[in-house]
């Protein structure tokens, strides 16, 4: 259920879309594996240059590209622009090796676990440290100088993590490192797995109400019992104005895990101004769903189900031009099937709602995960502990130069690093803030807290720079 | 050339074993493949641990194997052991992936680039990650507790860089590392390639004499010139007593390869102390094998070749007992084959010899080395600059808890780190030692340097783990 939720994620970047970030699409070619000699295959990574704001001798700023296309995060990263041409700074965006133009087997990159096995944090990262090293060398024509013309990394989300990750294991490359709601300690046992649906029930309580979160609670059991019926599928769908009729159990499974992540999204994308989405939202989105949840009455299952279903239309037809409901909504233009490998082999974050949160209880098996993504792509989970071994997992002294910030009223600041681990490894927490919302362009509406935040990247960068 | 001197400084160790070093053998089974998921073989990886000294919170001192049977490393690096019982220290040696027991794929291991491939550093350091969680989590107890149980890691030669780059990119998993003759900056340009030669001649001009530089200087030309005929070449090869006698051009190619081989591995093993090697040599043998070559006195070539090969005896036949010289030296038990594959493909270092040196002129030729590595393996050698982009080259600042200790008559130190980084990063530099001397067990004749340098050791050690 829970694969999904990055990939939503990113869609939400393409809301704001300003259309004169532009840019010049370039490729590299790096080596598919960096790490063993089996194969000296290499392929084309994609990557995107502004050179607009440069002035010779500033940095460059370089964005680790995460789970889609890279014009989609060039498009919806605008604090780097906003802040370019106070660094003089040349501003890149590195695509992820598996998504948008960077496939190193075309067409056929997903069609086997022999393909898609390069698909891994590691060799992104040795992906990214090729592009700087090549920009550094070639572009900028500074010969293995590391002082001239510095790196700083940014990121969102998994992006976050990969600059994180990227100045935690090459210090080399990046002198430092914005990683936004980077949840890279949602490994293992490293955050409990409830949490992440317990901030979304806060979020709901907040935003909403207490009402709001009582009635999604009671929701899943009423609408399992309406369904239990062909009849009660029929009302349903047709309440709902679904384009296919649910018929089998299954496909009430398939609405459950559809409406979770509704409820996730909105957490993730409450921002205080509106934003376009796959669908477009209104500001503060899951206020407005709440205060028309909490405007029906009901007296019975049928009743509850009804009124949630237009609701919903907060999220589903906010516009009021969708024709009906598809519950099996997936974007043609983000790489779903890359990512779901990705959470599915070696990122494995356990999730589990409980009956404290306002989800259908679901508890974490590591066993039917693992199970589950061993019959879709034919490959078991590796061993869970395996990133915490790799990136270090909660013990960060070592390391120096990173700003983690976090939205806490973003589910996915549960598995972020929301606390100074020593002076240079720092951590700020938007007390008011959705996923990454400091890496987006300004806005008026924007709260103090995301502004604060801003403004202490910028202190931040400006001290790695050694600029007064 | 030069691909045998790492082999050479391996077969060194076997001197002056001591069989009281006992250990259980053990093995884990360890991925082939860590960074990606095109395979999910794994392997059985030899371990050594001996608990005679560990007391219950005491560290491990973890000995990062190189390109060899680990039990040569378990019976040779005395340091670990005559400093475990004030430490109270559990001692384990991890063997490399590819060397002794530690066969991916058995015999076959070598049998092809496709299986070969999986040799490299950044998946030997993997494994010893993963051996060092194994052991903190299942054999010392300690569940992901990071301050229990502290690793300490050491390792001399290749080891040694492997102990560094350890702790470089995994600081979770070694607390610190004692990197002894480790020369990780020998990749690309950062060492200038006469470097290595410089220092064999320096030590050959301080332990012998400068006549003894310049024999050595003018014999390349010398034995050429005698060897061009046929009857030349049967003269060397009955002066010199050889089993079989040089018959083409390319036997005489491989005469001065050897030759110069043997040249590097005196410098190398000039310790105080007589040793037993693949041949036993007595207390420093640059000085012995320098006498003799002083004491002959010659007009022409011939009488030059004559007294060389006279004093290589001190190299070649100190017990007296050589019935006859064979320039094909290898070893059957050291991983000759798999290192020369890692010297050619990964961790490639630059050498060269010049007028200015005691050695025949030899420009450094990528071109011709990768070349030759392609005939040898089927794969060409990879960017010679990768190892810096890994590892971080010359800029070590943001690593901590390393000591790099160098005998600066080792001629490996011109690949080592020789100078204070930082508060945490730290050099010793053995003014009169030879490679690694100071892993060594103590002995009488080590001069106050090494000594020295063990107690500088042991500070170092004391104050990662916090003992006053």
């Amino acid at each position: 259920m829970m694969l999904l939720l990055f990939l939503f994620s990113i869609i939400l970047y393409w809301h704001n879309v300003k259309s004169h970030y532009a840019f010049e699409t370039k490729f590299i070619e790096v080596p598919l594996d960096h790490f063993s000699f089996t194969t000296n295959k290499t392929f084309k990574l994609r990557y995107l240059v502004n050179r607009s704001f440069h002035v010779k001798g500033g940095p460059v700023f370089i964005y680790t590209g995460n789970e889609g296309d890279i014009t989609m995060f060039a498009q919806n990263t605008g604090f780097m622009f906003d802040i370019a041409p106070e660094f003089n700074a040349l501003v890149v965006f590195a695509e992820h090796r598996y998504y948008g133009k960077s496939l190193p087997f075309g067409n056929e990159s997903y069609s086997s676990p022999a393909k898609l096995g390069y698909l891994t944090s590691s060799q992104a990262l040795a992906d990214f440290v090729y592009l700087i090293e090549y920009l550094r060398q070639y572009y900028l024509g500074t010969v293995i100088s590391y002082d001239t013309y510095p790196f700083i990394a940014f990121g969102g989300s998994y992006g976050g993590m990969l600059a994180a990750w990227l100045r935690m294991k090459y210090p080399n490359s990046v002198l430092g490192a914005i990683a936004s709601s980077a949840p890279i300690w949602f490994f293992d046992n490293m955050t409990p797995c409830e949490t992440f649906y317990d901030i979304i029930t806060n979020v709901f309580g907040h935003f909403g109400t207490d009402r709001c979160n009582k009635t999604i609670q009671m929701s899943w059991e009423a609408i399992r019992n309406v369904t239990k019926t062909k009849q009660g599928k029929k009302f349903l769908s047709h309440s709902w104005n679904m384009c296919n009729e649910l018929k089998a159990a299954t496909d009430v499974d398939k609405l459950l895990d559809w409406l979770s992540n509704i409820y996730v999204n909105l957490a993730m994308v409450n921002y205080p101004y509106p934003t376009t989405f796959i669908v477009p939202l209104p500001a503060y989105p899951v206020k407005i769903f709440c205060d028309k949840l909490n405007s029906f009455k009901f007296d019975d299952n049928k009743g509850l189900v009804s009124a949630l279903g237009k609701a919903l239309e907060v999220y589903t037809n906010y516009t009021g031009k969708i024709k009906c409901i598809n519950i099996n909504i997936t974007s043609e233009d983000i790489g779903e099937y890359a990512w779901d490998y990705q959470a599915c082999i070696e990122l494995i974050m356990p999730m589990c709602s409980t009956k404290k949160d306002m989800f259908e209880v679901l508890p974490w098996n590591f066993q039917k995960y693992s199970d589950d993504c061993f019959k879709r792509f034919g490959v078991h989970s590796s061993e869970p502990h395996w990133p915490i071994l790799e990136y270090g997992g909660k013990n960060l002294r070592y390391f120096s130069n990173i700003v983690f910030s976090n939205g806490m009223m973003d589910p996915w600041s549960c598995g972020g690093v929301l606390y100074n681990i020593s002076a240079t490894v720092l951590a700020v927490n938007i007390t008011d803030g959705a996923h990454h919302s400091d890496l987006r362009g300004s806005d008026p509406a924007d709260t103090n807290y995301v502004v604060e935040a801003r403004k202490f990247h910028i202190r931040a960068i400006r001290k790695w720079l050694n600029i007064n």
